[in-house]
């Protein structure tokens, strides 16, 4: 139970009917507000209305939509948000700029606010569950995605729960990928912006290329701080190790949700970059691999067809040493000097690739870089959820 | 007819039965040679080879061999490369080095050599045609690609005969694309090299991302030099403009052929990126739509979602501004204002997407540099060619 908020979920009639496709977390209190935007330079409106107020204003409510990504909707877009955050501060009498915004759908349709805040006013009173709450914000996601934790800060007990919905996709980063994470642990907002960076960059930006962005992503970290905790100084501060690495692990877990949520996605596969120039190196290649369709189709073939994935390691004309090059599939070393291992047994990693979490390990033998990324297979499924997705 | 070179096609029994799988071409006397290759970084034997040799040695013959990449196979690969170049240079009486060879297939298997040189022998006297050729040096293409024209420079007539192999994917590049284009012109070396690096800039590699390419991409461009045409002194010598656009035209005709028979492909679509800042953006822009699964999978579905267009310019993270933003589907503005064009019928769209050539146009109104690339799209065919390709 992370103390400090209420949830609330219900039915706008804008897309989806007999779901929930709305979220309305209102915070007893101000909360502390982090957030991770994506860099899309076609971000959607409510992207822009947070990212504009995150660095000054605490967060008094969250409204999430689903089905509709208010995204290149134009001054009626930036109008709906602004309606919406009047609307939202009028009920629990704040200021606008602390109602925190996300949308998620289809792009460029313009959102029915009419809509929107009618359901807004209807459901204010409602006490809904996590579960709710991660069902409401899911569009092509199979299942609802939560994780809940609880560390100490000090002597104190802080309790993390969190949602998240997206679909991994080819480019995983493509679909829309909204994380919330709620916390009544009491840290500092600048604090808290340093740790969910970080941990985002090693979890939500590590199923995502930099260069693949939906025009909605967003991740939002709350804390209530209703725990009564020590408050701590600084990001290193040795009682918030415990903190950080859960909120690692929390991210983590949701990423790895979505990935093997994937659309039409079979089975969740790790590339590991070991031993690159340097960290850029490392991700480059990791997300080469992770991105070519031709491995992730090979992988859900349950195909072996490891020359794929050197063509995607060269693809990214990062110096390579082909004789140095090592790959391993589950453990097997497949090369050797610049060619097949004369020890590799294909059948071996054949059955290997009939599990649903495959590891492929990529050493480079250059530097001293790592770089761990996460992706999906490619399979039929995807191609059918995407042609069909708007009828 | 180009004078001054023989074809002989046959089969090595390496992979392929029932079909020729290896192309060898002799000159009757050294031909000029220009080439382009891919970039990868863990480029095959056979590639590195040739870029060796291109800069100093002329040609005699070149071997083309289907089904295997001999990529990634180390110092075998090597050998492989030699004894054969040693083999043709025995048979023709020339250099090892003016013996060119390209191999396209599956990576990372030794290339059985005993089974090249064996075939080498036995067609040597061969006497076949350019479809043949064609035929020999497919892989997963459905179609073999052959484009012959003619034109002047001065009085004197010039025939051109190109073939090509490759079937474009999600990145299209990153099926092996093997492109020869053979020419009596007698046309110095380094004009050559001029003039095919600018044809393949605005064709082949405007169906290829820089960043994805298979580890054999080759295009070579031979000059036998029977026309007798009157010798030109650099490559802008208004004699050659005839001979120029026409070179522009083969290549360009062959990348969308090989586009056209992209792996499960049905449309063939042109991204046309206009008024961006300057030509990097333009690439930027046009290659982030063009290779977007999301944009494919919807012309797929003949989906006129140009919300997913939207998107795939944003993810370049290349400043836009969204209310300049202007994008065509098929000459209808579907944006205005950083939102839909109120005019805009998606019926209409939606009819046009039935076409088998589709033409995405997008207006960043910020500079005077375009760019126009070509790709297909993406469908259930795609994944069902290369989940299985090996077996």
């Amino acid at each position: 139970m992370v103390k400090g908020l209420k949830i609330a979920t219900g039915n706008t009639g804008i897309k989806y009917k007999n779901r929930d496709d709305l979220l309305f977390i209102s915070f007893e209190e101000k909360a502390n507000v982090a957030g991770v935007f994506t860099q899309s330079s076609t971000a959607a409106a409510p992207v822009l209305w947070c990212k504009k107020n995150i660095h000054n204003f605490d967060a008094k409510a969250l409204i999430v939509n689903s089905g509709n990504a208010n995204a290149f909707t134009g001054k009626a877009g930036e109008n709906s948000v602004l309606k919406t955050a009047n609307l939202v501060a009028d009920i629990l009498n704040c200021k606008k700029e602390e109602v925190y915004i996300s949308s998620t759908g289809v792009i460029g349709q313009e959102l029915d606010d009419d809509k929107l805040c009618t359901a807004i006013r209807k459901i204010q009173n409602n006490d809904n569950s996590y579960q709710c709450a991660a069902k409401a914000i899911m569009t092509t996601d199979t299942k609802h995605k939560i994780v809940e934790k609880s560390c100490f800060i000090g002597d104190t007990k802080i309790e993390l729960k969190a949602i998240a919905k997206g679909s991994g996709m080819i480019a995983p980063n493509m679909a829309t990928m909204l994380g919330y994470i709620f916390t009544d642990a009491n840290i500092d907002k600048s604090i808290l912006q340093i740790l969910l960076k970080d941990s985002v960059e090693k979890s939500f930006n590590s199923i995502t290329v930099d260069s693949d962005q939906s025009t909605n992503d967003t991740v939002l970290l709350f804390a209530t701080k209703k725990a009564n905790n020590n408050i701590v100084s600084d990001a290193n501060d040795e009682n918030l190790v415990d903190f950080k690495n859960l909120l690692d692990e929390i991210c983590l877990k949701l990423a790895q949700m979505i990935v093997v949520d994937g659309e039409g996605a079979t089975k969740l596969i790790e590339i590991d970059v070991n031993n690159a120039i340097n960290e850029e190196q490392a991700k480059k290649i990791a997300f080469g691999v992770a991105n070519s369709p031709l491995v992730k189709t090979a992988i859900a073939g349950e195909d072996p067809n490891w020359g794929r994935i050197v063509m995607a390691v060269g693809k990214s004309c990062e110096k390579v040493e082909q004789d140095k090059l090592q790959i391993e599939i589950g453990g097997q070393t497949l090369t050797k000097n610049g060619g097949v291992n004369p020890d590799y047994v294909e059948e071996k990693a054949h059955q290997y690739l009939k599990n649903e979490k495959v590891k492929i390990s990529i050493d480079l033998a250059l530097g001293k870089a790592n770089k761990k990324v996460w992706t999906c297979d490619l399979t039929e499924g995807y191609i059918k959820i995407n042609k069909d997705y708007r009828s």
